[in-house]
């Protein structure tokens, strides 16, 4: 039997200092908003904040922009210097067309710019990288929140992708911990005997982009919990939820 | 200031026949889940159940395999009928590998078997297509809902894509009704004072994603309702949810 689910936005979480203890930052808000933990509670947390707190942030006028770099800012809407950080922080370029690359980053997640981001950082003076390894980032909060409130917690990192395809973003899973990202049917008959084969559920991207709906763009509200979801509490990776390249038929 | 949002699922509707009134089963519903619709909310409806009561099910074994049908069965994993309902369904393949299609469909969508489905129909010996006008068949169920309640009251229909580059399947919005399905923050500067150009939430998407949380694949529950959400209460249309063909790199 499914039960109703809460999404719950955490306010108050001021600016992100280099070094932060976000664990600790989102304990404090939890408390400002009388929000307490439940067990299985499924922490979601931007990408921008594990940024800034991780010292992943760039002042792009630091690096020298290479031939490609010159190459995309003359046909996008960014500078070279811009696009020299998004070729640092990627290893292929997908596709580059009117300025926009599509990279496949180090971590192996495919997105525009390689996600790096300019928004919500200080006005365009700097910009962020994707955390280097937002499982583990995942795991050090929600190891912190465990601690201190003796539960089973997952933590979620979620940044905003676009698609192929469709208009607009979508917030999806970058790291997790505590959650199997991945819910899978294959193998499984529905309730009306059909043997499924291809239903295999993305729950972490679904449960990334619910978190979003109270988060918004311009509210300052990095971090929301989701609460009475039932989900499998192992340990994974958000590396799950990133189709091998031998079954990808768009790379 | 954001406040929480629940997912609430509705259980208890059952078969759903051709020329079903979708609105009055959904209300009777409510009634026995002692749900009561509340000003904005948005109700979500799978495109199964949807299907079904427009008779958009067919019998494969209805249609004449084509010389393409029968090349997809032998690098596939589906007979000849099964395609030959993909193609038909299809105005265009936009790539095909290992008995995969993904197509574009009549409506615009881009998605794997142009939406043709046979998991939970009647264990495999009928497939689904489809809705013809999935933000007609929205607004209908909106209209009864509100008319019933007096209420402003949001229909999403909600189909389960697959996506470029990753694992897993979410759910995506294919109809609406009286809501904007897109959150656009161009030409809106963020808390820092960066003027954003590219932020735009697909909204209509993730709050399909999110009713997902609550529905599953082998629960029987084709219906849930996103509570507590801010949204523009306008007409609009899933249609602005697909990215326009000169503007998108992978077709």
């Amino acid at each position: 039997m499914r039960s109703a689910i809460s999404i719950i936005p955490v306010h108050g979480i001021g600016e992100i200092p280099l070094g932060a203890d976000l664990g600790a930052l989102i304990l404090e808000a939890l408390v400002a908003n009388q929000i307490t933990l439940q067990p299985h509670d499924i922490v979601v947390i931007t990408q921008k904040i594990v940024s800034k707190a991780e010292g992943r942030i760039i002042d792009p006028r630091d690096v020298e922009p290479s031939h490609m770099a010159h190459m995309a800012a003359a046909q996008g809407h960014k500078d070279a210097n811009y696009y020299e950080v998004v070729l640092r922080e990627s290893k292929r370029i997908i596709k580059m067309d009117r300025g926009v690359l599509i990279c496949e980053t180090h971590h192996g997640f495919i997105c525009a710019n390689a996600g790096v981001d300019e928004s919500n950082v200080d006005g365009g003076r700097h910009i962020t990288l994707l955390p280097i390894d937002s499982d583990a980032s995942s795991r050090t909060i929600r190891d912190t929140l465990s601690a201190a409130t003796n539960l089973p917690i997952a933590v979620i990192i979620s940044d905003t992708f676009g698609r192929a395809w469709r208009e607009g973003q979508v917030n999806i899973a970058i790291g997790v911990a505590g959650i199997d990202p991945i819910e899978s049917y294959a193998g499984v008959d529905d309730p009306y005997g059909y043997h499924m084969q291809a239903s295999i559920l993305a729950i972490g991207d679904e449960i990334a982009a619910a978190a979003e709906l109270v988060m918004g763009k311009i509210d300052r509200i990095p971090v929301a919990i989701v609460r009475g979801m039932h989900y499998r509490a192992v340990e994974a990776s958000a590396q799950t939820l990133i189709r091998p390249a031998n079954r990808d038929l768009f790379r």
